[in-house]
């Protein structure tokens, strides 16, 4: 078929969006990827190995990508796609380019924490009321609240942010902005070997409103929010405003500690280079909330941990006499809980391990406790999810046997926070030892035994 | 904020993605060009009126860019992705780089429908199990899966291409590809004056499969259905294969009558351009079939039932003795459905329509079929989702007294299948006269009576 004799396809660096000439070159991309060598180096990480030699350079493009918006103006959006509409005819009432709601709904953008530098997800919902005879087109709604979002941001500065920018655009009656932000959890080191609870994530509801919608007990924003609400979004917690100083778990989890200067020093850097001022109030702390979060997935952390799991497997092996009769054998250990950092884009990834084995009288010989450490073993680390399912498959081995089963469900924020922007996907991968390799059946029994819903995430 | 101070943005016309040096002067995007002005004229539009004047090339811009796979190749997307990665290091079974299944789920992805032109949806899922212990990066399984997505196809060859593609490019055990396919339905000018039915989406399920895989009653088969199954996806229709040759409602909208043949070579020109052979089998009837649906939304369709609406219409000012008394008075008809073409875009968007009114008597004194006609008058044209509003409820009032209030709930092949790619976004207007426009207790009373669900789609 002719239409699949490929043309020739100028391919960029891994071929994720069309970066500007010159990009790699350009002082504040070298100036990332310099400050992120020195963040894997604070991990303890050999920079030159193969998986994490090129994450400099995807963080950096990842950053300035994820925060481009810095660079974009609403006049150019809304510029040329602002249509004459004409109102109503006769009568009283609203409709058309004089009135009459218009609602956008369920717009996925993402946008990036300006506490932690974390990404956060956001599903938005945009209406106002045209005036002045002019309606703009639809997807100029979303193109600009994605102006606002690709910035660091809170939720709240984000929805005011949009809502003005639409205002200012569009000049209209009014603006209304939802947002539903969703924030990954942090892993509470401390208390994640015992607490293997998934978690979730953390949300948060903010609206802003300018025109007709600045008063928020406007009876245009009933109208508003009853088609929100019917679409399954609750809006009680709408009203009154939440405070978000408090949304993101970088401002509750615990006192800061000593931060290493020199990787405090290189997320300062990265801040400068995005364009923003870190001397900005909101954003005074970030370097160190980054890296107490970061610094939780440093290998040496683990050592102590490591010490105790390896005791245990001896006491295990020691005591194989626990194990009696039971059904057919097949046992599980599900919803274990795992926190990690794609080591290719220095982004969290989370989710939940199932293990499956054999025991004959049922019982779990080593107990959940310690199927959690190991996930979180394996888990605080640079890693990738084909790695750390081999990895828990082969340490269970040695405690439940040689016939195992794991399956790991996660959702990558490097999914959603860069050039793909795939909002709900998600991942699944497999590792099988043992009978579980050789017999579809015991796969198949275990398999259905998973619960139905997505347990790692939402 | 000195991060807010905005620099000086490049900004292309619309903004709407980063534009190729000269694309609007390509030989391919002129003859789209023109070749949609042949369309336009074909409905009976002047060319040059507001709205429809940068219609052709948005739609040209939004053709190239939509089926820019034709110039990508796989290769150049896994280049650089594919990572050294150890498989079990003892024992029997699969895991890591050498086995293990890995599956991404719920990729959204938009397709050109070879048969139509029109865009539709695919919900991607894809696995593979690695071997030479190596791993591709997680991203490019979706980006490989939209290479071939971005091309005019139908469901089977996609998942077919996606499948050859990942096995040809990443060299692993197998690939399995699981595509959900929803399209629009065509409306069926003939007979949607009378039924109202709401009707969602043509859907179809296919899978492909390769290696391991290609057996389709393999047991990694099983494995791979399971983990979707239980993400609330029926695999009963996965085996055996569904065909997909008569998917698409154009294969059975009836008889094609004879097409104009200016309009038809307009289409034949608009494949050519996006270098496709019209000559090919699927293709043939191609043009044809375009044209058929696309003419639906030609003005002059519509004079003959106009003339029955405005007769009508007359009827019913002349009895107004049919109202009666019944309790507050608010009454609706709801979920009236509607096809429309945007007029920004050449592409549908479809949806329902919920009327609210008074009457005394509770009756709807000119019955429910002729607000149906009502809302098909205003919507089988070029249009935009806000005039369609104020149309529908300008001539209403006519029709059911000055107290009205009309929303249009719509989803927009538009937001979905160009840049923006705001897959499950959808919009809703509002039009408010008479005392719905000022008295806000009855807006919440109608409002609340709205369906739950999203009646619009999916």
């Amino acid at each position: 078929m002719g239409a699949l004799d490929e043309g020739h396809y100028h391919s960029e660096i891994e071929n994720e969006v069309n970066l500007e000439l010159g990009f790699e070159v350009q002082p504040e991309t070298v100036a990332i990827k310099d400050a992120v060598k020195v963040l894997l180096q604070g991990l303890g990480e050999d920079i030159n190995r193969e998986g994490i030699k090129k994450t400099p350079f995807r963080v950096a493009k990842a950053l300035r990508e994820g925060t481009r918006g810095y660079k974009q103006k609403v006049n150019d959006i809304v510029h040329g796609a602002l249509f004459p509409e004409a109102g109503l005819e006769g009568g009283s009432g609203q409709a058309g380019g004089v009135g009459g709601l218009v609602i956008v709904r369920d717009l996925d953008l993402f946008s990036y924490c300006e506490s932690c530098l974390l990404p956060f997800q956001v599903k938005c919902h945009v209406g106002y009321v045209p005036s002045g005879q002019r309606v703009v087109g639809l997807s100029k709604l979303s193109r600009v609240a994605d102006i606002f979002a690709k910035r660091l941001q809170s939720p709240q500065r984000l929805a005011n942010e949009i809502c003005a920018g639409l205002q200012n655009g569009i000049k209209p009656t009014g603006v209304a902005v939802v947002l539903q932000c969703s924030h990954i959890h942090f892993p509470n080191f401390e208390t994640a070997f015992l607490d293997s609870t998934p978690q979730g994530w953390v949300k948060i509801l903010v609206t802003s409103g300018s025109g007709v919608f600045e008063d928020e007990k406007a009876d245009v924003w009933t109208d508003f929010l009853s088609l929100l609400k019917f679409r399954g979004i609750s809006i009680e917690s709408a009203h009154p405003r939440l405070s978000d100083q408090s949304w993101c778990p970088s401002q509750s989890c615990g006192r800061l500690g000593q931060a290493n200067s020199a990787i405090t020093n290189a997320v300062l850097s990265i801040l400068k280079s995005l364009g923003e001022d870190p001397s900005r109030e909101e954003l005074v702390g970030t370097p160190s909330r980054f890296v107490k979060w970061f610094m939780n997935f440093s290998n040496s952390n683990l050592e102590m941990k490591l010490n105790g799991f390896v005791r245990s497997r001896i006491d295990t092996r020691i005591h194989p006499g626990q194990v009696g009769s039971f059904k057919d054998g097949i046992c599980s250990e599900l919803n274990l809980s795992f926190w990690s950092q794609c080591e290719h884009h220095l982004l969290p990834f989370q989710g939940v391990v199932h293990i499956g084995y054999y025991s004959l009288d049922g019982l779990n010989p080593v107990g959940r406790a310690l199927l959690q450490s190991v996930v979180h073993f394996y888990g605080f680390k640079l890693q990738v999810q084909e790695r750390l399912t081999r990895q828990i498959a082969e340490t269970v081995s040695l405690l439940l046997g040689e016939d195992i089963i794991v399956v790991v469900e996660a959702n990558h924020t490097c999914m959603i926070s860069r050039g793909i922007e795939k909002f709900g996907s998600n991942t699944a991968t497999f590792a099988v030892l043992g009978r579980f390799s050789t017999d579809p059946a015991a796969r198949a029994k275990f398999l259905q035994s998973l619960p139905d819903s997505c347990s790692a995430g939402k």
